[in-house]
């Protein structure tokens, strides 16, 4: 069977992709081959116990496949023959391709700790049958411990964090190390510390001890902690062996180098989602962004341009923007924090303001909005903000984003236009993001 | 008595001037004139009866006053002496200026109807005294009339909707007629029904009836309206007689003419705030442009300019950005609407997009966004934006602003980069802007 195109991988990278094509080429034959049997939505992994009651909440549909008259294989692909353009699988068949799109996302790093095979030590694995178990263990779990204070372990905490004994063990020296400043972590620590939750900083695991199953989680200053489960939270690596062994080019942290419309260096293989490379924005270097919005984009690109390439590039340089919801506050962040701008010695100027998210402050509902935005001192270009508070800091984030991702100054930033509503944001001099700017040039002109 | 500077209003184009220039120019002698004993936050008005339970919780503290050593009289300047840089006051003062800085404001458009000046006929007028009298007259009303379906009289009828009898009279066809195309200004209008507010579109006032006080309003088609109190909320002018009596030149709709850095013909007397002229940014007509969070950028913008005008020049092409909130939902919108392009004959592609604030939208507290977006035709620039729903809609509208500012086409919007959360956002394909640029894409695609 020889189909136009094959995508490897059901993610919403490969989704996003087929969908686009699709629509595109409704004639040309379209074939997708993941492993996995349903497909989760990858995002809401840490909320499949408490807030969805279970994995089967937490699946994309399939009617895409009958609907948009899209093959669909469940089988895992095993190696790629580019002379005669074919793909087998696990389970012996062979589909022949003239595009072949790689989309086979990442896995969870396995780390070497003493214990790590005993029952009940489970990994964010995002496919359905591992995610059955990951779901069975933590439903039960009454004492738990995650490895990791990333995004995803204090996700998994947040839902969870309700009549269990949940501790977090992290080896740097605060909660969201790689996203945030400390300020910014330290208020999601004491979301979940008011909840409960324990927090192990600095601190490794030496082993994990039980018989069969985990009994207790030994760190590395000696503490012992009773656990009847652990969730290893720590960071996962790009699924690349299949595209190494087909000699298609990787980059040295295992992503497959594609260029401005995700072509490897087989002109009839792509590369998107998580598996794809990914270069920083500030200086191009390759870098891990796993991000859904990301994924999506290059699989709209992808098919955009399969036949023949045009105007619309991915964003091969990569700015992260994330967003989380941990206890009652939300926080996001786009480009560099301060730490990681010092490490390279990139001089800034850090503004921090703190506004009410109404205006006047008496009005009902108001509460406080955190904020700290990155100039770069010799530019004035904005590098990098950290926002929390309530929901809408998300979407204040993603204005930002833009103007970050399009390099504007403070001074560009100050005249831009904005909405206020006395009910709705915070009063118009202390639009977080105006205001930064304002300050930042104040700064300036005071010092010159 | 000389001044470095004299401000000739209180309003926040005033406040934002006053406070830039003190910091700037800490040793420089700088004095506020308004003629309102204390100064209104304009933006909150509505809210002065239900919600704020009283002018005195909308007022703008005078602590900066004394805290950043400004003088503060409050009178009223009738005129200026630009020969001798003097101001005169009502009272009969006199003082000397270097620079003066016009920020008068608008004030509320006198319409021609019968009974217009009988008791408890209250107009929208942003003066604390003015305000007092709106109070007692709103918050004693049983049966209100309320004239004009925009923004304030929409806001009026949220906050007091709440056992009163209320009739909103608006001469055209939908509610926010100006702001938003008929299928937002639908919903807004829904939500005010549900709450009892009953709306006479298409219809003005044919005459207000009463003895002493108003009893009835009777309307062009009419139909008889019992009522104690009257709202008009149709729209308001510059206060710039002051100006026009100077010698300064004002445009057709009366507003001051400024340069780059909110000068006026005369370069020692700068005009800011509603007062001063804005063009719109498409055609760079005069238009009318009431916005705080412009006042306010104008406002810094001046002071940083005023002894040496620099690289930060105020926006002049304005672009309006609104946002208001009506029963339980979120409106804002930016740029051009659907009728007001088809108006101008802009071939527009206009896409719409419903989509759910969580993913899965299984989630809890998942809400209804709907979005729409005007992408014109031949060069795919987005130029106008709407949408309805929970409270993050506006600071997603502050985004979509920035793109229609910078003249972005849907191929640059489709990989901007964004952030997602589960709990906090539609799913990563359906960012409400980046679907409709995608959609946009796929529809001329399709078309070519």
């Amino acid at each position: 069977m020889r189909y136009d195109v094959i995508v490897v991988g059901g993610s919403p990278a490969a989704l996003a992709f087929s969908r686009t094509f699709r629509e595109l080429y409704p004639e040309r034959k379209l074939l997708v081959i993941r492993r996995t049997e349903k497909q989760p939505i990858p995002c809401a992994v840490p909320y499949i116990v408490g807030r969805l009651k279970g994995v089967d909440n937490n699946i994309f549909s399939d009617d895409i496949y009958s609907q948009m008259a899209i093959d669909l294989v469940v089988d895992e692909v095993i190696e790629i023959d580019r002379k005669r353009k074919i793909v087998r699988t696990r389970s012996g068949r062979e589909f022949g391709y003239n595009k072949l799109v790689i989309a086979t996302g990442t896995s969870p790093t396995r780390i070497p700790i003493e214990g790590i095979d005993l029952k009940n030590v489970v990994f964010v694995f995002k496919e359905y049958k591992a995610l059955k178990e990951v779901y069975k263990v933590l439903s039960r779990a009454e004492r738990l411990v995650i490895v990791g204070a990333g995004f995803v372990g204090l996700e998994f905490a947040d839902d969870l964090a309700d009549g269990r004994e949940i501790h977090i063990v992290e080896i740097l020296n605060e909660a969201l190390p790689l996203s945030f400043d400390k300020e910014f972590g330290a208020l999601a620590r004491r979301e979940l510390e008011m909840k409960g939750v324990r927090f192990h900083l600095q601190k490794s695991i030496r082993k994990i001890v039980g018989s069969d199953k985990v009994e207790k989680v030994i760190l590395s200053d000696g503490t012992e902690l009773e656990a009847d489960a652990v969730l290893i939270a720590v960071g996962v690596k790009p699924n690349s062996e299949l595209a190494v062994k087909a000699g298609l080019r990787v980059d040295e942290l295992g992503h497959i180098i594609v260029d401005d419309y995700m072509r490897t260096n087989d002109p009839d293989i792509l590369a998107i989602g998580d598996v794809a490379q990914k270069k920083d924005f500030l200086f191009g270097k390759p870098m891990k962004a796993y991000f859904s919005t990301l994924a999506i984009t290059e699989g709209r690109i992808a098919a955009m341009n399969i036949y023949s390439p045009g105007k619309i590039k991915a964003p091969t340089r990569i700015l992260p923007v994330f967003a989380t919801k941990i206890g009652r506050i939300a926080l996001a962040a786009a480009g560099l924090i301060e730490r990681v701008a010092n490490r390279m010695g990139i001089e800034v100027i850090p503004v921090t303001v703190e506004v009410i998210n109404r205006h006047p402050a008496k009005l009902p509902n108001a509460e406080k909005i955190l904020f700290k935005a990155l100039f770069e001192k010799e530019t004035m270009r904005i590098i990098g903000a950290q926002i929390a508070g309530p929901e809408t800091v998300v979407e204040i984030i993603n204005s930002v984003a833009i103007t970050i991702e399009l390099g504007l100054t403070a001074y560009q930033i100050l005249t831009l236009q904005y909405a206020t509503q006395p009910l709705l944001t915070p009063s118009p001099s202390n639009n977080p993001l105006r205001r930064a700017a304002y300050e930042a040039i104040m700064l300036k002109r005071k010092e010159s």
